[in-house]
């Protein structure tokens, strides 16, 4: 499909310089860009490139000011970065299929709840009790335990598990291979081994959560694992029992936290950090990759290293790291140094 | 459902003092418990609360001496955490349906041996020549690979999968997701790429051993690679070919273990360890999270960091470590004055 | 099943050295093979085992020139571990049965393309405008979403999910539980929330490439995330969106790339390597177990620790890093002697 600058520029409130007619059928970025797509220039580093790119569209700021003549047309909008994915949305809904329908060839439990506009994938399986949100999408092999609820408009993709009495919110999306509502890894020492503690409890996620794919989020032993509203989670990551993720915190793949922690508001953690059990983290928390924490984090610090460490000492210490043995040296030379000077003293 | 005092007491072997007709209807945290819920005081430093929590019974040991009125209806035992949790065992008995029966919807080989008491779900599929225990559960989704055993009472959750020859012992717990017996990454380096040794061992998995969502264990080039009986795998661990696993060992969520490495009995992983190839790991070894381990570790010594130290070590090396350019910086002037106070003698 | 000498040698371009007729029926490693096994002596640190083995035969390097009398049956060969490796393909290709035919309990949609000799298990899916390369296998549970493509004799295990649009060369190898073509982690921040940026990319994997278990490999923003050929990932990795992999490279479990890096050919990492986003690394880099790289690496360097320093430095200064304790008391000693020694002076 090709879009003309004149039919791009209403969808995004935009002001067309240039000429209007011109057309592009895919999105590029502006220093590759090819005739036929459309560009963006959000981030004044790449501003040279906009005298140089290819692209047939740019979408600009309002009050960017060109130094060069720009061969592309220009559509200039308040924020390109939030024009674009705008677009991108638009262009999504226009070529994925509608998917709707209920699969003769899923397993459904006679007394569940299923909303309107609802789609359920051939050998989904939703067991007794569930309810199914108006407009859910259930795709094939997604297990929908016993009693679970599923918001408004959510997403369930496949070979996503959804243990008993698992709740999601709204226009959720949950990646495929994600895992909700295991057993919390909760076992009682004994001198025969460890005996099983069992996890009563369940996962409640709220409203706008998406969740990466294979991303472990274990139930509570009393009470709910709590996903806060508006959390994006990534791949791989695991939150154990009884934790509590506050609202709109992102963490990036592969984080790991142990049991009963708490994370704070909009905080934003790397890839592969690892928070220890029973541990209070405030909002607003940035954490680097790999960080490791030990103890309670405060509002507002960012940390690096394991154990953590303020960002700015983390920095400052890892400079000084490989220096460590030259250092060793010298402290002994010194050491040695003084030791003679104080004989012939 | 609601239980007296007097319905619990006989289950824990407990004594009751205070009122035995007082009705709980759920569990609750001493220092959070609302009336109507049983809590339990296990470790000293909650004494405090149980003068002040609302919990309509409190399990508390045989030898509590309570140093003000307590309100809640007592009940002594022995071990008030083990009483806690063969009550939450009843509990989640009760609570839980009955599974049982095969389900025409499954796909089950002519050849395969069924004990008593299965239940197989709707989608599972069930390989020639596999072998599922009595009373073993195989939820939708469990992939049961060609000649795979299970012992009795197995429990197999939804989309896990066991590849061809895979054993599982007995009265395993296997959460959603996990994969065991992929190959293992074994490959020979030639000039044209890596060519691929096959894998043609495979896993064993003994009795009483849980293994977390999305865990994975790879099969062995030859032989087995060994999961010992009584070991608890959290979610989304790595255990590659050819390792072993000793008996009563427990691992935290996204431990990875390299090629052929062995780990003891009794040992203790906090989360996100790493343990290198071809590493033997002795008895009672505990290893605080994100400890990377590089050589052979001897029985009972305890670890951190990456590479991983002593525990006390690494400890005391941490705190200094956020020191070290403050440090470099005395070093530096400790160099400077030393020269200028040797030339000036 | 049993093979003689004289059956083997032929297969591997061998010459037989003792008994021909001696019959095999398992692979043994040199140190413990019982008779009846047949095993490789490769590495010369083994050697002494050739003079004790039970195996009763040998495969040795055609240069092999026993130092003492060797008991059993050798076969000389160019390379003994290729051979060895040559060996298990034919016996896994013996041993394993010759999966064929469509399943009719598969879903496969109207107008899939289905090359010649393609396997599709029970409770596969397949979605519309997919197209199944020549002797590809299709396990149960897989889900091939819209417009897929696989290339000629691929394997794609069960619990394997591929969103729509995932283009797959020849000869790969996908392990249960991998994901590619997920969402990649994409989100504009708003003071009201995060607000998801579609994913448009895909995912492109090269000829030759297997992927492990439960690995992720999300799609990419705009064009694809790329997998090249030859590359072998193990299990549990993240690709994140916009990541390119060059030929030939080799990840250890739990490596995690962050969004838009590209690491180049022949690479070798350890398990739970992580990388920060938007970095080039170049080729043949090394990276030792649980490496953290925030920055650009050039091609053919070796790096440990977190985050990432040369190999050297890095294995000299983590000797030093117990150190840490002392060397502060030692340089606060230091600062005082000196302190006082100019006093006195």
């Amino acid at each position: 499909m090709q879009f003309s600058a004149s039919q791009i520029a209403p969808l995004i409130s935009g002001v067309i310089e240039g000429d209007a007619s011109v057309l592009v059928s895919n999105f590029g970025k502006i220093e590759s860009a090819q005739p036929g797509d459309l560009a963006f220039l959000a981030n004044p580093k790449y501003e040279s490139f906009a005298y140089t790119t290819k692209a047939s569209i740019l979408l600009v700021a309002n009050t960017f000011a060109p130094k060069q003549p720009v061969a592309s047309t220009l559509i200039r909008v308040e924020d390109p970065y939030a024009a674009l994915a705008q677009l991108m949305q638009l262009v999504e809904q226009q070529s994925a299929p509608r998917l709707q329908g209920i699969s003769p060839k899923a397993h459904i439990a006679d007394d569940v709840e299923l909303g309107e506009d609802v789609y359920v994938a051939p050998f989904a399986v939703i067991e007794p009790g569930a309810k199914i949100g108006r407009g859910c999408q259930v795709h094939s092999f997604a297990y929908i335990g016993r009693g679970v609820t599923l918001g408004e408009g959510t997403v369930i993709y496949p070979q996503v598990t959804l243990y008993h009495g698992v709740q999601v919110g709204a226009r959720c999306i949950i990646h495929a291979g994600a895992v909700l509502g295991s057993d919390g890894f909760g076992f009682a020492p004994e001198s025969d081994g460890y005996h099983k503690i069992p996890q009563l409890g369940s996962v409640l996620v709220e409203d706008d959560v998406e969740i990466g794919a294979n991303t472990c989020i274990d139930r509570a032993v009393m009470d709910n694992t709590v996903i806060s509203r508006g959390v994006k989670l990534d791949n791989l990551i695991q939150i154990a029992h009884n934790c509590e993720v506050g609202e709109h915190t992102v963490m990036a793949s592969q984080v790991g936290l142990a049991g009963s922690s708490a994370v704070g508001k909009w905080c934003r953690f790397g890839g592969q950090v690892g928070i220890g059990g029973h541990l209070t983290i405030g909002d607003r928390v940035e954490m680097a990759g790999q960080t490791g924490v030990l103890g309670n984090v405060a509002s507002g610090t960012a940390l690096m290293g394991s154990p953590g460490m303020p960002l700015r000492e983390a920095m400052r210490s890892f400079v000084i790291q490989p220096k460590l043995p030259d250092m060793y040296r010298r402290l002994q030379a010194l050491e040695k140094e003084l030791a003679e000077l104080k004989q012939q003293l």
